[in-house]
């Protein structure tokens, strides 16, 4: 890989370009977005040149999509058949199965990776970018077939997402959307509900502790990111909704009861497989 | 205050003899607790020296009952009338009805003092005690009557706990009650009943992000702690319980919908309210 487009260069697209750098990465880092991005791009050093869509397909060997879903399959539309053999597209979206299928019917064969780090924060924008923001975290592969990856830029690719500190998961679009829905989709629906409860009731912040804290930290999350991961993984989210109520319901039997202690435990037990240091 | 019994030396009251050390107090520091406990906030330096209940109801001029809810009812039964006038009992349990009650059936009048830290974590004991702990986050004081907080003692209290970064907040027992069923009865059981919907969701941890870190951190909470608060608040959490679900029954409705966004501004704006840098 010798030069690197940032196809959206806000929080994970600025983050992927600094943690790039920060591990070796010595050829250029291009940008493609709004002027006004890539002024605030320029200005943090996180990318050093402008290029337009075009001028990405044609000179970048790899081009890195990081941009809200909605706009990545716009992106793919007005790539089409500009992609270059040899060249990777891959994209950060958060939701799988819509951009790889849209990806096979408008790219070349080949030539796309669908992508997605499970790192990011509640704020947006360049200024939150950070080299460590996928370090010791997922980062999800969705190949459409697995000799995808025999390819010498994917496997560079994959070289420096391993450099750049992240646990790469090989997954297809399907396993990866019916996952987010529980890991994601589900607790981001908990804290927008969580804080909407609290937001009616009067005097909450004179209690309000770190715990709160954690758990509406992603009620700030942005609605324009959100909206169409909601809307292309409906079905798998409903599914978890229905799991987890049944798991609430069950809880809220036990309120004051000593079986509860059973639930801790299986709790505590689940969230040590996620649980890091 | 010349000398302050620690009743109960974990996470809690370890960390108030710490936060108190670290803010200038020079008088004695002592714990009351079970031998093992007792060496451990020794060997931390968090404590001088080991007192029984009787010599704290003696001696200390402040006692800080830093144990789970149980414990401090029975402690607050073999005080009795042991209780100093001039001397300040008070506590950290984490509801207040049943505490401020039994004090006031149990201690002469104006001996008690109700407090409950907005602080803790999800790890328990002297070895995570942190002077920090307490900086930032409301500290709720319950007081029997307001009068009681104009007592010499108490007043010496409120100004060690402003002192150590305290957030101050005066409340009725009950409108504690009330609102820490919203703000943490209710995120534990959220936090409990996702860790659980995941622990069925097989290669969950395989797209664990930081967002789900956050929102099930506290799944690893000690039941021990857990048992007695739930017991002693069932009603106020079966009614924040109700208030959550039609929040998330109405999120669910606006899942692919753009009035979506409606409910993510005021979750938003929730959270402020509650939100330190």
């Amino acid at each position: 890989v010798k030069t690197v487009a940032i196809v959206g260069t806000g929080l994970i697209g600025g983050s992927f370009a600094l943690a790039l750098r920060e591990a070796g990465f010595s050829g250029r880092i291009a940008g493609v977005s709004s002027p006004g991005a890539i002024r605030e791009a320029l200005a943090r050093g996180v990318i050093e040149e402008e290029m337009t869509l075009a001028g990405a397909a044609a000179g970048a060997d790899l081009l890195y999509l990081a941009q809200p879903i909605g706009r990545i399959l716009r992106t793919l539309k007005e790539l089409g058949a500009q992609a270059r053999a040899g060249a990777l597209i891959t994209d950060a979206g958060s939701t799988k199965r819509e951009i790889v299928a849209a990806a096979e019917r408008l790219l070349p064969r080949g030539t796309f990776l669908g992508g997605h780090p499970m790192a990011g924060k509640e704020s947006r924008g360049v200024e939150s970018a950070d080299a460590g923001l996928f370090r010791g975290f997922p980062y999800v592969l969705t190949p459409s077939d697995e000799e995808m990856l025999n390819s010498g830029i994917a496997q560079e690719f994959v070289w420096w997402l391993r450099r750049i500190g992240a646990d790469v998961q090989v997954m297809t679009p399907a396993e990866h959307d019916r996952l987010v829905a529980g890991t994601s989709h589900l607790p981001q629906l908990l804290a927008t509900a969580l804080a909407r409860t609290l937001a009616d009731l009067e005097g909450a912040e004179r209690t309000a502790g770190p715990a709160l804290r954690d758990m509406t930290r992603i009620a700030s999350s942005s609605f324009e990111v959100w909206r169409d991961i909601l809307a292309t993984n409906p079905d798998a989210i409903r599914d978890v909704l229905r799991r987890f109520r049944t798991q609430l319901d069950e809880a809220e039997r036990r309120v004051g009861l000593d079986s509860m202690e059973e639930l801790f435990r299986q709790a505590a037990e689940g969230a040590q497989r996620w649980r890091r240091s």
